[in-house]
């Protein structure tokens, strides 16, 4: 299978993390978000939502949305777990990972702050401000919902919402973000670079030739 | 159970809809998001993330996310089903209903509107442009995702993604956005509308006393 994605996207570091844990190989096509590559006509007909990541099969199906393919790939390949097969808990891995993927990661994804800037007229000091605002109420409400007991998010091994996290914290740093506030989060977040399938994962491992050089 | 939420949040009528489709009765305790509510001390106990809905059960255990509420209701009262149990017609349906979750909704949220007014001085037809602009982005992919055969989003009764896009589109409605592009979702809307269970869930007939007043 090909994964589609931009080296830097947050969403892409998610699936490639979850390839990764499940032990699967996949070829890697790069999707140059700054460059448009996403509105390009073949990438269209493949994604109609005009993002990344997608994932296609070898018969040609395409998997679309980030925390849908994660879902698919952990019910083909259950070893390991990324979402517990109890109800309850596999409600409270996803709300936590929600809260990332919908509460903060929708409303600082580059089309909406290139849209605060061409709409605007926004300075980077004020994209920045935007981002660090819906982190700072995110990664609060996280903290609150991590189990301070525990080495992941809600357990003893990464699920979903350790994904979603340390991709989100990854943006952050990026971003200087001052995350003293979040002890939880950042231990989480050690525990997950300490993974080598997670770390394998990381966007410095998979930038672009450009951005390298 | 008690379910939390605001009478036109379009997260609260997604769960209101799945638990009438699922038959289970549920008290009903409004949340004023406009007065803040969301951000009172008791609510934030109960729900850091400080947004609607929350589904307080009997134990006192709460739930938050709607999707992942559906999720849970949907593995706990199979009957009818909103999630396929085929691991890739339900990464179809998934992906679908983030079109909605992640790339609509949250970018319209009513807080992020709230900090375009407050930061960027957003006029009341620059906040609507904004919200349109978004709607019609995921319209047009949702449109391409949909089953063109099919009564609903993907099938023959209502799963998880109908019950996002009747909702997201009652939203496009209250700000009279034209929806002539989007045949397959105006099929789907009224096949939608025409289930008592969804109906029955519909904001109309949720407004606070002051809101029909």
């Amino acid at each position: 299978m090909t994964l589609h994605g931009y080296w830097r996207s947050t969403t892409t570091f998610r699936v490639r993390a979850a390839l990764n844990l499940k032990g699967l190989a996949y070829a890697w096509e790069p999707v140059d978000l700054l460059a448009g590559a996403q509105h390009a006509a073949g990438f269209v007909a493949m994604n109609p939502a005009q993002g990344v990541p997608a994932l296609v099969l070898e018969d040609g199906t395409v998997l679309t949305q980030s925390l849908a393919i994660i879902a698919w790939l952990d019910a083909l390949h259950p070893e390991p777990r990324l979402l517990p097969e109890d109800p309850l808990a596999r409600a409270r891995v996803e709300a936590l990972s929600h809260v990332v993927a919908m509460d903060i990661h929708p409303v600082n994804n580059l089309r909406v702050v290139d849209r605060l800037h061409d709409v605007f007229g926004a300075t980077q000091a004020q994209a920045r401000d935007w981002m660090i605002h819906w982190m700072e109420r995110g990664f609060a409400a996280a903290e609150a919902m991590v189990a301070p007991e525990a080495t992941f998010t809600l357990g003893e091994a990464p699920g979903m919402a350790d994904l979603c996290l340390v991709a989100q914290l990854y943006n952050a740093r990026r971003w200087e973000m001052d995350l003293a506030p979040y002890p939880n989060l950042r231990r989480v977040e050690a525990a997950c670079h300490a993974v080598p399938e997670i770390a394998a994962a990381h966007p410095d491992t998979h930038q672009t030739p450009e951005a390298i050089a």
